[in-house]
């Protein structure tokens, strides 16, 4: 089950760079299919209070105010790691989602497809999945 | 092989919704193994540069200039598929990477752990692929 002990982190907030507002973005990333569900900003506040309830808080852009993820919906993302890029401007979150990501029923918000490549399947690890699969 | 074929957005760039800076985000996810390898800006040139060439180009912001990733490393990302989230204010890059996409010689640039939480691994999914690995 999920222990609710503050976590400590191994950076800092003051050692993040954060953009023009103040803010880090935040790459969230489902733990068990590794799809990507979403991208928010944390503020300072948000960070620890991610840290110490080990739910994902964000800063709400539109409304200016800390969101509690899942509040509302139910959809809660709990913690199962942080990670900081090499130059500590992004963090990529990875979460046990409750539910769906997105507001409107997605699970993840990446969901308008602007290109797919054509490609022969040549790829020899997929052609193996692709045969093991059928085995 | 990969085509050179001009890709055309199902999405135009007028329809983005671009930050405080003019510019996207693009969060970079190997299409092969999932892995999120970085986050990146776009501005229009380097957004149509992408669609044109099929390499991943941004804008660097440190640099403030147009960005072709892999041009001075080798370390290409080649496209696979490019979506929009639900408030179009963020793009997901599925790419082919050659070699590591970190200039550190990191596969990902995420490996700055901060927290990663202990739990019990009861997930019945997770117990599976443990117990298959094995058998």
């Amino acid at each position: 089950g999920y222990s609710m002990n503050v976590m400590e982190s191994a950076i800092a907030w003051e050692e993040f760079r954060l953009n023009g507002d103040g803010l880090i973005p935040v790459v969230v990333q489902d733990y068990r299919t590794d799809q990507v569900l979403m991208l928010a900003y944390m503020n300072e506040e948000a960070f620890q209070m991610t840290l110490r309830t080990g739910k994902m808080t964000y800063w709400s852009r539109s409304r200016k105010e800390l969101w509690v993820k899942g509040l509302t919906s139910g959809h809660f993302q709990y913690v199962r790691s942080l990670s900081a890029d090499c130059d500590k401007d992004t963090i990529l979150a990875r979460v046990s989602q409750v539910g769906a990501a997105c507001h409107t029923g997605e699970i993840s918000c990446f969901f308008n497809e602007l290109v797919k490549k054509q490609y022969d399947e040549t790829n020899p690890r997929k052609v193996f999945e692709d045969v093991y699969g059928v085995i």
